[in-house]
């Protein structure tokens, strides 16, 4: 992968998924992400729309872009998976990426109230591997 | 619409253009775009990958979010068209964009490269034709 893809993936951008919704449109989302491995990680709370959407075609993008001028972006086409996420491992990973996005303090202010007590339930993971990353700048 | 989605999408934030690609997935592109008469124009050069594309698959997304929580997020999805844009209509396209992007001195810059002494030559303008505008915040 050219470095300033995983550069510009690393850095606390909102990513935009794209996806085929259930009326046959592209739809696109933004998203909290993580790239960990290789692939790119999304939370989703269970039975959402987009992890219905998913889990009937995977055919999915994923795009992350700068702000302002000169524009960089990353653009990574794959094939996401829905996987059933448990409460524990939903806190581990929501915490991980509300403190990426937000840093420790707001992180955890948002935690705070999105945890519910402590028990947010179940999940989903949204788990898209890539076929292709295009990494350009406009 | 509701209103909120109409400033939104009348802010200069870059919106992200899913679509269906030539190698049958989504793609996700950002592009600069203006709202006018309740549809979405997008500037393109003559032959490009999302020319192409949306020619093929007219179906469509924009969707245009904040870069800080609250996230206001307006997803609009709908049919696209691809026009022939002869070159004095193209530069006066780009020109309205290039400004609502970048303001008036910034903007000039970027035309002065971008037109190549003031030919540019013919472009594309897509027209996505909203079916469904949603608004909500995150």
């Amino acid at each position: 992968m050219d470095p300033r893809a995983a550069d510009l993936l690393g850095r606390p951008i909102v990513g935009q998924l794209g996806f085929v919704g259930l009326d046959g449109y592209p739809h696109v989302l933004p998203v909290w992400f993580e790239h960990r491995d290789g692939d790119v990680l999304i939370g989703s709370p269970a039975g959402a729309y987009k992890g219905r959407a998913l889990a009937r075609d995977g055919r999915a993008a994923l795009s992350v872009s700068t702000v302002e001028r000169p524009y960089l972006i990353v653009s990574v086409v794959g094939d996401a998976a829905v996987e059933r996420l448990p409460e524990k491992e939903r806190i581990e990973f929501i915490s991980a990426v509300a403190i990426r996005y937000l840093g420790e303090v707001k992180g955890r202010e948002y935690l705070e109230v999105w945890s519910r007590g402590g028990h947010p339930g179940d999940g989903e993971l949204i788990r898209l591997r890539p076929r292709k990353i295009n990494f350009y700048v406009s």
